[in-house]
């Protein structure tokens, strides 16, 4: 009954509203009847090969409608009040939704992803360092690389590293398929199945990812607005045992958080004297608008017990996929096996033309660029956020990175319940729960992570109106 | 004592040439002393970061000379009649060394790695491809990617299936970073730590390197001239129970061979009936010079049974670093959870150049001129070899690939005996003993792989010469 789905992944509708619109169809002709049971979400985005946060769309599109029922422990299933009807037309829709306005689907203000703003990306910059590559290099840059990396890369990234402080040489700097590999590969250098990775809760999803790939336990540290508590910290070593600790020391992905020096110091002693290796992933320490953050981790270490990881995509581009790891001794020829056999090396063509950028000289000038951008979205969004979000949401102020992060009011509903209220007024976001070790934390079902770096001012305004429109309603409907 | 050594990677001299005579240099200072252990050749690989088989010819190179000596089971130590030298030019040198003619360090001629040759690689193409694709979709082109891939890139690998008759949707199509990630990630998905994976031996050293790193048991059977015998499937199947079956059925790395349909069809049915996926890697399928071979194992699988690995790396060019993957159902998803966790996506910018290469037609011209160049030196090979090598050394035509599987006269000396002696008289391979899932089999140490593909035919014939001049040396200086 689902067999034969196609989806347009070209189309301007958006997926999901697709795969509604298929949906009712379906289900108007008959297809799907009365009491039918839905594939869970995890297989059907499996079988059309989209998103699992597209099928939940979806389905929580028609379920608003009435036209799934959702029965709690068994399944989603089809509406009896309108199983029965022969006419598409006559089904809700969004178009037909007065709530939604004026707006057609492409015009989702989308506050949800992870990516820097394109518009800021510094096309022409690279597009010169790839042609002169070629013309400097011919068949050598399309050849093979060494596992480690291109020479002159690394050695730029050394050097790059020693304006945060970071002593790093050449050799022990390892390029990688951006930071989400760097992380990977060393944590596969490191633990085996069944260990322990020691994390903030909230987190970094892609290190909840590959904690799952690798069935690795997590276990969370609650955070506050100065970042991983470290007060907590012993008695969770103590009580979890875990092999490895990975932490965002600066501008921390959802929550924005930037620990102070003396926390980085607590969280070195610590990792030091249980002789536990700490993952730094730095990259967006260099995006920051505010005061200078401390330096990262690894800049502090005089045990010997961090591993820093970082990358190109949040502050050069993303579509490259240029990381890095730097890491000492026998680790680092462990971490080289690993890369050999996920993929031999990182392209060559990438990794030159991310040199040939580097020693240009362009960096320095294009994070100046960005980092003026983000400041601007980030005020227009504060001051967006305070007009229009409700009273009794509360939020930091990010002195970096593209991040806010709102704990809506408990009063009110969660994040989850506003989803897809939020999606009909033309807006969405990234839903808190999920950056969280525990998601059935109470408190962690309030919170929303909005990046606002991906928006015009203009856009972020009236997304945020949106947002508070959404809440309203969802509210006054689900309450 | 080797704490301080530096190698120059940029260097003409050989890394292994340089390790040789800095630890000569360290013997004739004294900072090596007679008896003194060397470190393990992981261990000072790791500390060097250069391969193992840096270290490895390099204490070759010095056994040979006698200034160290080893001993089984224990290590590598200084000998004693060398270990009070004062000076090192009194030490037997690669320049002194008479058999080694006029040759310099830089004219080595490697038929050692895996690699095609470079003046065939399409860099012009590829370098109008990137031009148009940075020029039509700008900042797209450099932001992140589905993680399934671009899009276009599937269907036109779908499209590219077709004329190998393979069946296949774009959404079956998964983009890899290169075939190893392809293989990688599959058997991540498959296989958990201590699961058995079967495959030929010899097989390609990627897939001893994944299960290394992912701790897998290998089991091998053996092959013949027509690949894997199948006759002796069954009864390894029962007797290891592997999860999957790894293959490379049409000029398998190292051996060359092709498997015949009846014993594909064979295979196929074996797997179908135990119920055990089976692993195609189809890199080498198109590199073919002689009778069409038969249908890649997908084409043929009625049971379901095949995942197909492939990519561009041997037919059109290595360092874009794209590989697919053709994975159903549950699996798909699996896959593509494990490839998010790993690296989020391949470049953007690689698929978008690599779907414009194919779509502009250029494939099918380059691919007959690649075709017709291997077939020419291989035929160069072929006489060469049964001029130069020793009579009583035994290869088979191989109608496809790079590769020359040779096994050399057992009246004679080893391959592990060999290469030193090959190396001063300017010409590698790969030691045949690595391929083999159990180095221990008797036959295994004569085995030598020769790549004929990266030398042009007048280095082939020089080359061959060398080898044969070192196999009589060899072993009149051995035996």
């Amino acid at each position: 009954m689902t067999a034969h789905l196609r989806l347009n992944k070209h189309s301007a509708e958006p997926l999901y509203r697709q795969l509604a619109r298929a949906l009712r169809e379906r289900i108007a002709e008959g297809v799907l009847c009365v009491g039918d049971k839905l594939p869970p979400s995890r297989q059907l985005a499996a079988q059309l090969g989209v998103s699992r946060m597209c099928v939940v769309n979806a389905y929580t599109e028609l379920l608003n409608e009435g036209i799934l029922m959702a029965s709690p422990g068994r399944g989603t299933f089809v509406a009896e009040s309108f199983g029965a009807l022969s006419d598409p037309s006559a089904l809700p829709s969004v178009a037909a939704n007065p709530s939604a306005g004026t707006l057609s689907p492409e015009s989702v203000i989308a506050f949800s992803g992870g990516a820097p703003a394109e518009e800021f990306l510094p096309v022409a910059a690279i597009r010169r360092s790839i042609e002169a590559v070629l013309e400097r290099d011919g068949a050598t840059a399309v050849a093979y690389e060494e596992t480690e990396g291109y020479p002159p890369l690394r050695a730029a990234v050394a050097q790059h590293l020693a304006s945060l402080g970071i002593r790093a040489t050449p050799e022990n700097v390892l390029i990688t398929g951006g930071c989400q590999q760097a992380l990977d590969l060393a944590i596969q250098a490191l633990l085996n199945e069944g260990d322990t990775l020691l994390t903030t809760s909230p987190t970094y999803l892609g290190i909840l990812d590959i904690a799952r790939i690798r069935r690795l336990r997590v276990v969370g540290v609650p955070t506050d607005e100065q970042g991983l508590r470290t007060e907590l910290l012993e008695s969770a070593i103590i009580a979890c045992r875990p092999r490895l600790i990975y932490i965002a020391p600066t501008h921390h992905n959802p929550t924005g958080s930037v620990m102070p020096l003396h926390r980085r110091r607590v969280l070195l002693r610590i990792a030091a004297v249980a002789d536990i290796p700490v993952l730094e992933d730095g990259v967006y320490h260099e995006l920051s608008y505010g005061a200078e953050p401390p330096p990262p981790l690894k800049a502090l270490d005089e045990y010997g017990v961090v591993i820093h990881a970082n990358g190109f995509s949040k502050i050069v581009l993303p579509g490259v996929r240029i990381g890095y790891l730097v890491v000492e001794g026998a680790l680092r020829q462990r971490v080289l096996r690993v890369k050999q056999a996920a993929d031999i090396c990182t392209p060559s063509l990438n990794q030159r033309a991310m040199h040939h950028f580097l020693v240009s000289g362009a960096l320095s000038g294009h994070l100046d660029r960005v980092r003026r951008a983000c400041q601007q979205r980030r005020d227009v969004a504060l001051k967006a956020a305070q007009r229009y979000l409700p009273s009794g949401a509360r939020w930091s102020v990010p002195s970096g990175g593209v991040y806010l992060w709102i704990e809506l009011p408990h009063s009110g509903v969660t994040a989850a319940q506003l989803y897809p209220v939020a999606l009909r007024h033309g807006v969405s976001f990234a839903i808190g729960a999920e950056f969280f070790t525990d998601e059935s934390e109470p408190s962690a079902a309030y919170f929303i992570r909005l990046n606002f770096a991906q928006q015009s001012a203009s856009r972020i305004e009236e997304g945020m109106r949106r947002l508070g429109a959404a809440w309203s309603e969802a509210c006054a409907v689900l309450r």
